[in-house]
């Protein structure tokens, strides 16, 4: 549980891998005051990742009076990875350059009743196949896919071990997948994705401790500790949507009474029209995505059920919110995932305001609450980070080329052996963070 | 915010410390097993304490076939701490040796409405002189005195932010005492006193990530994640008390309602008795210890009024700690602080099962429950911890006699030219975790 001088080698080599993806082209000297890391480990690791073929020198730069430096970027072409986004309505995929730069996206709806494991895993593989072929040289060599699925997640056995909007137990998920993908495959959930995607491209960057709410169908709070995703002792952290919020409130799927999840996931705010305006033509029963955009488009035009909606909405979540920045004191607390993105700026206002009204003096005035600035779907985002750590875990101080499926992914296919020239397609190319995609 | 080498050094230099404390006497080869560090680096942190004249070896054991190995034991006599405990009702000081076994202990009852700040630090420095006094020799070489204070507390400023209970805003409290204690002053809340008292000698040591809930007059929550006590961005993690439990429900002087405090602290407890007997005569108006020992010997007595109250409190109390586990997935769950040790183990019952009740299944297996295993004040313990804390901190590479103050510590007054040569005297010796006091 400790952390070992192989999990900070771990950390440090994530954390010159992100300031380098955010700044290219950055010399030597930068990375190390950026990081903290000293010169001498920053030169070590830089190394190790020139040598995995992910980093390629891009020229100098004039230092005042002294040497000239050594400019480094992420070779973009050095690989491709995968993010796969399973969600209770979608199956998202896309496919990224090293820069996580998007090379290809595909998208499947799921039919409602659609939720059987198999059937799941068929969306999956159609998608991931579609992505590939889209992306053409630029998926030559796919050096892991990430896969969120909703719930609890065993990454270790690849096991979904309970997804309550499919009453899914124990689905040995992981097995599945690999008999329809060749690549090494990283099993985690949305809210672990999401936050892994703020960490690395999102407002969690350089930041200290930061909390990332998750919006969506199921409701969760991802932890940023320490520059770290904080996993707890069974990989379960962030289980915020069961916190009981009222007392004998609502009934929630868990079994209990007055979950967050019951007032502020997707059904329940749809509850919260029902009860502020049951004749409302911003319902849409039976249809959360509709109905969140209409409530959107609503408070928008200022509508005044909408309004009263997500102002009853962001209470529950502002109180919440406030016991997360009592008891976690964050840096920054990040609205994330489509619920989030759909209401935008009214809900962010609203659950600023509620949050200011709940939480202790100390801890508020230390905490930013900001809607996530990673654009696109940060779950396939998120998914595909997994599979390059998983990457530069499997690799170690071994080349790419040689790399070996991790310890937490199944025996994949082997690698193509003669690889095919690499040749960015740019399909939907995404500028994360405002940066343009530096395909060629 | 990130760890750098210096936070990895400090937090090693703990660890090997608080190895060697659990374990003395004890090989480096031992320390690197229970580590998990290189032995050169054990071999370097080992020599660095050392030189501290924090430890002595102790003589050899042979080790099969090889050569023997040399013994490790925290030196005793290498010089004294003191913890000092500011409740609302009474101040707690003990005087410590470098094996943090208790030399001598002095309290003082606070009258009611004695609040002010000036009342609390003259109790606080007649008890500290009555400890120096008591302990004698022992006493000769103060390494540094750590205080703590309820309510919200800047360490790095010494100001008491905010003591709602006494309704202390922004007590300059470390000037006030430095003009009456000639030591270095390390000042912090109970929350984490409690939590770095499980950290080094309690159910958190060695554990993966725990949680020490802190039951008194106020109610938080320590965490101690990845080794090291989480203080958030301004050191105000943990206060948990306010957590919206029951929307709309009682009033509590942070301005809120509902909160987890005004359930499960001790006025809550006492609220929760006058509910469900107005009459009972475990009731004595005004006095929460008494209140609270009163329940404790009706609940243990089978008094139905005092099992009801037990079992509502925990109620309360598991609800709010199944969202800690849900949210942290810890690996134990700590009961802390003087309402969960008199009230033991009926309150410790009834709360595995409401927490079994509210928990979701994944992160509630990988959780255990125990009452503090830390015997005496564990308040005093941390606090004392925290002295020794800053003097590993300021006294980094040199050695202890030439030690000045912590950055976060006041000007000290000068140490004695010529030490007074430390003679132990055990008054009142706790042993800590079933360790006799090793005083010669």
């Amino acid at each position: 549980m400790k952390r070992t001088s192989r999990d900070i080698r771990t950390a440090n080599r994530y954390e010159v891998l992100r300031q380098i993806i955010a700044k290219s082209p950055v010399s030597r000297q930068e990375l190390a005051t950026a990081t903290g890391l000293s010169l001498a480990t920053v030169a070590t690791l830089v190394g190790e990742l020139l040598d995995l073929g992910m980093l390629t020198e891009v020229g100098f730069e004039d230092s005042a009076g002294g040497r000239p430096r050594g400019l480094l970027a992420v070779d973009a072409s050095g690989g491709a990875l995968i993010g796969v986004d399973i969600a209770e309505t979608y199956v998202r995929v896309e496919l990224f350059d090293l820069a996580l730069n998007v090379l290809a996206r595909a998208a499947e709806d799921m039919r409602p009743g659609e939720s059987r494991p198999e059937q799941v895993v068929e969306r999956v593989a159609s998608a991931v196949e579609a992505v590939v072929a889209r992306a053409g040289g630029g998926a030559a060599r796919v050096l892991g896919v990430g896969v969120s699925v909703p719930g609890q997640v065993d990454r270790d056995t690849g096991i979904a071990e309970y997804a309550p909007n499919w009453d899914w137990h124990d689905v040995p998920l992981l097995d599945l997948l690999a008999e329809r993908l060749p690549h090494p495959i990283h099993l985690d959930n949305p809210l672990r994705a999401c936050t892994v995607a703020e960490l690395w491209f999102g407002a969690a960057r350089g930041r200290g401790d930061a909390v990332v709410v998750n919006l969506g169908t199921g409701v969760g709070a991802g932890l940023a500790l320490g520059g770290g995703l904080h996993r707890g002792v069974s990989n379960s952290a962030g289980e915020w949507g069961h916190t009981t919020l009222v007392l004998n409130g609502r009934p929630c799927h868990c079994g209990n009474h007055g979950c967050v999840e019951t007032y502020v996931g997707a059904p329940g705010i749809m509850l919260n029209l029902r009860e502020s305006g049951p004749d409302s033509p911003l319902l849409r029963p039976g249809d959360q995505t509709a109905t969140i955009e209409a409530l959107a488009r609503g408070a928008a035009a200022g509508d005044p059920v909408a309004v009263e909606v997500v102002r009853d909405t962001a209470r529950y979540l502002g109180a919440g919110i406030a016991a997360l920045v009592n008891l976690l004191n964050p840096e920054v607390v990040v609205l994330s995932s489509w619920v989030a993105a759909a209401l935008g700026e009214p809900l962010l206002r609203d659950v600023r305001d509620a949050v200011a009204r709940h939480a202790l003096q100390r801890p508020l005035a230390a905490t930013e609450i900001v809607l996530s600035p990673v654009p696109g779907d940060p779950v396939c985002l998120g998914a595909a980070t997994f599979a390059l750590e998983g990457a530069l875990d499997a690799a170690g101080l071994r080349p790419v080329n040689g790399a070996t499926a991790g310890r937490r992914s199944v025996p994949a296919e082997p690698l193509p052996a003669e690889p095919v020239t690499v040749r960015p397609v740019t399909v939907g190319s995404t500028p994360v963070e405002g940066r343009t995609a530096p395909l060629s």
